[in-house]
């Protein structure tokens, strides 16, 4: 499989590095990257861990035209209030007749419906196991383990720079030093009010009400309200009586409708939501078969968001054989 | 898909009843039924849900080749020190080139990698996903979402009854009265010795290990410690420091060979391992490439196992169409 990249940021980089650390277990070459700071590089025998990138290419067709890949990766940054670029990205490639592999759960929360739908009558896959949960199994563990089962709703703690900030205010430092942390760590998103206002975890639970619900939804349609209003006091007053905070994601059907909240909800600290820590993530999924079932990520960086892509590029590299 | 079912308890029970609930999620029919006490039943067109049992056959060969199934389904009760019977029926059904899937772990802890080559040559599947965290993706993970990851090691609850038993004496009742509770959940294995000693822990264990790790142990090999020397005094006295006690497995590499640790492991109570209560269990997979992941599965019953079961028939038709 021959991949063109747009976008080639720290995910980027760590995807170049795993395939060239495990050439055998990924039999994958990145052929093209577009960026549009350092301009495109393009080499048919595969870019090595430093590609010389020439001048831009004029447009993302263009660029795709000249890659001559099989699967385009979509990791540019993403505007979560519109989903655009990649959305349009996304489109021009289906067009091509390449699959796309994406990390960006804009194209999930503002257009999924539309995008499978285009992917399907063009015959190409569309992925996008990293887009929540850092690249554990989500997605492919309904497409691929629970066959049979309807997806009745969801539980999640799905946003890590809520948990950091709030794990520091209970410590009894102030919001800006949570999200300091958080910083630090490398997990917050440039705008830091797209996390503590709920944005992230909304386009995230858009994203998989779409996907697992067949919802239909934007981030709009959830109702969300983030973690502004708490204090290292009122946290404090919780820790007393044995209680933490965390920003929870939950879906559920009524009737035909799918009702989607983001809220900052008080759990015992003993309860399994709260004892999702640091950057580590937890989704739990209500079934009609399989009870209430969930996959948890533990403290996941960057290259285990470049191995959600590679699993979906191996999936779809199976599927193609 | 035709199902030849050995053994007709709680288990069996629930998969005639998803197979007749949902005819169209699972075409598979179940057209002949083995057991010790009740006798045996054929009908190549379906049995109903209260078959009719003649006498039973005079052996598990000969009950297969009358029955013309393409899938054994083995049910039978375990012997957690052999595995036996159960190993002996999978490998008659191989020998008569029979898909194999079974709820039972004692196959996998005692005889894994010599059934699963059993099964390789003889061309059929052999799949066992009911066997830990009563149906919850597990190997089916591995298997299906994380392509090229190794298995490092794991961490899990996945003993119920302890932990049902060790909640109840938290709450100052005896060991007995734990032991009860779990009795009328309906969790306790026919001797509850096997769950306090850790020997159902250890058979998952060994299980896991021969199947995600290449082990090649017994249950022996586990170093297993149990629960008995618990008191309600000492939980009580952890209580009072905000820590808990859960029966743990532990599993790691240490160059050739695979360490396997059961323990009564003393953790804090927003651990994430002490926020799995009552019938709940984890499983956290460490790998090399996707960190630390876990399955989780809340509050599992009969009709989950039987879940597990039909997702391995529905996973293996799919294979073979």
């Amino acid at each position: 499989m021959k991949l063109a990249l747009i976008g080639y940021g720290a995910v980027g980089r760590a995807v170049a590095v795993l395939l060239e650390r495990y050439r055998r277990r990924f039999p994958f070459r990145i052929v093209a990257i577009h960026t549009a700071r350092h301009g495109t590089a393009y080499d048919p025998r595969g870019l090595g861990l430093e590609p010389v990138f020439g001048p831009p290419a004029a447009s993302v067709r263009e660029f795709l035209e000249r890659a001559r890949a099989h699967v385009m990766v979509e990791l540019t940054p993403l505007n979560p209030l519109t989903g655009e670029p990649a959305i349009s990205h996304i489109r021009t490639a289906f067009e091509l007749g390449l699959h796309v592999v994406t990390a960006n759960k804009g194209p999930l929360a503002h257009a999924y419906a539309s995008l499978a739908d285009q992917a399907r009558r063009a015959g190409v896959q569309f992925r996008f196991e990293s887009t929540v949960l850092d690249g554990a199994p989500v997605f492919n563990l309904v497409r691929h383990t629970l066959p049979g089962v309807r997806i009745l709703g969801f539980t999640g703690v799905l946003n890590s720079t809520t948990t950091v900030v709030i794990e520091t205010m209970r410590r009894g430092l102030t919001m800006e030093e949570g999200i300091e942390a958080a910083r630090n760590m490398g997990i917050t998103e440039a705008d830091p009010g797209y996390d503590l206002d709920g944005w992230d975890a909304a386009a995230k639970t858009a994203a998989l009400a779409n996907v697992l619900m067949e919802a239909r939804v934007t981030p709009l349609a959830v109702d969300t309200k983030g973690i502004r209003r708490l204090t290292p006091e009122r946290l404090a007053e919780l820790a007393s009586k044995g209680k933490t905070v965390r920003l929870v994601s939950r879906a559920r059907r009524t009737g035909s409708a799918v009702r989607l909240r983001v809220r900052a909800e008080v759990l015992p600290e003993n309860h399994m939501l709260a004892a999702v820590g640091g950057t580590s993530n937890l989704l739990l999924l209500h079934t009609d078969l399989m009870g209430t079932i969930g996959t948890v990520c533990l403290k996941p960086g960057v290259e285990q968001t470049a191995y959600g892509i590679l699993s979906d590029v191996a999936d779809l590299a199976r599927i193609a054989s």
